[in-house]
């Protein structure tokens, strides 16, 4: 076992991201939460990039239906990402924050709002995800002015990983990554070596 | 919105298997359950195939590592597949049965143990995954008789479907079909078209 004040599973997995990026879908993980019902929920979500020192961003998959709701009541998800090409999967577990139009700081909103092509933002003005589908044809004509901010319904999530569960199926090796708080309030991390 | 007593999210679920079937990683899917802290849990898991009639056949990915004692107190599970060449996304949402050693029904894990080459059936008789590793190599040279019924570790998840969210991001057409069962214990599907 080991201890380290920098996130030793930062570097697996910025080595994994490397060595899979010309697979499009090595972008692609699964987020794991509880539903409003008790019952798990599961969907694929988009990695954007890291916030330093913070966490994961993440952009649902496809639509904007991830049920902000059921976040808020219970913010502790799973992210379970596999790379098929170097057989490694990162089992990523913490808190998901989300950051919307209710959310003091704005700038995060803005910036990823605007990194978003057009086409992407147009999404987000599509009627509500998950409601019955009215024979209405989305407004492709829809004029969006490119300066103009996040809509309403625009959102992003911070994975705040507590905990990294990392197997590769190569190396047959797996590691458990865990972190503990400091009185100052620093993150500190352990790894473990365990049985695959 | 619509009724039949076959599950018509089946056909579509078949047509994405043989359309990414050149993918080896199309056979695996993330598997969210609620792990014994009450928090989400997710893996991959490898799709073996379809019990005619009842659900999905599963077994872990790459280990045995799945946290039984979760499923047994909490049975319920939600399933995201993604299939990267046709951009299409399963949700599928319900009950998952472990059939272990414990079990009443011996045939279904008789079976499932001998269709697994004699390679992946060593795997289940490793060191216990997740304990820590004490630098044992796993010894590779075990001699498993190849007509030896499954060792006791060895277990099969079958997941009973009852709600499938089905997202197709080429057409941008998402579906959700839900069953009913009837009073003679038949299962009825339901399906409706809803913003994507």
């Amino acid at each position: 076992m080991g201890t380290a004040a920098v996130a030793p599973w930062k570097q697996l997995l910025f080595g994994a991201i490397e060595a899979n990026s010309h697979l499009k879908h090595s972008s692609y993980a699964q987020l794991a939460t509880i539903g409003v019902n008790g019952r798990p929920s599961n969907r694929t979500v988009v990695f954007r990039h890291f916030q330093i020192c913070v966490g994961i961003d993440l952009v649902e998959f496809g639509s904007v239906s991830l049920q902000i709701q059921e976040l808020k009541l219970c913010p502790f998800s799973e992210m379970c990402w596999y790379f098929s090409d170097t057989w490694e999967q990162f089992r990523i577990n913490g808190r998901v924050e989300v950051i919307d139009a209710s959310s003091s700081d704005q700038t995060k909103l803005q910036r990823a709002w605007f990194a978003n092509s057009l086409k992407s933002r147009l999404m987000y003005i599509c009627p509500a995800p998950g409601t019955p589908y009215n024979g209405e044809q989305p407004n492709q004509e829809v004029n969006l002015d490119p300066s103009s901010g996040p809509v309403a319904d625009y959102c992003l999530l911070l994975l705040e990983p507590e905990k990294v569960d990392y197997l590769n199926l190569k190396s047959n090796q797996r590691l458990l990554f865990s972190s503990m708080t400091s009185g100052t309030g620093e993150k500190c991390w352990t790894s473990e070596k365990v049985n695959p």
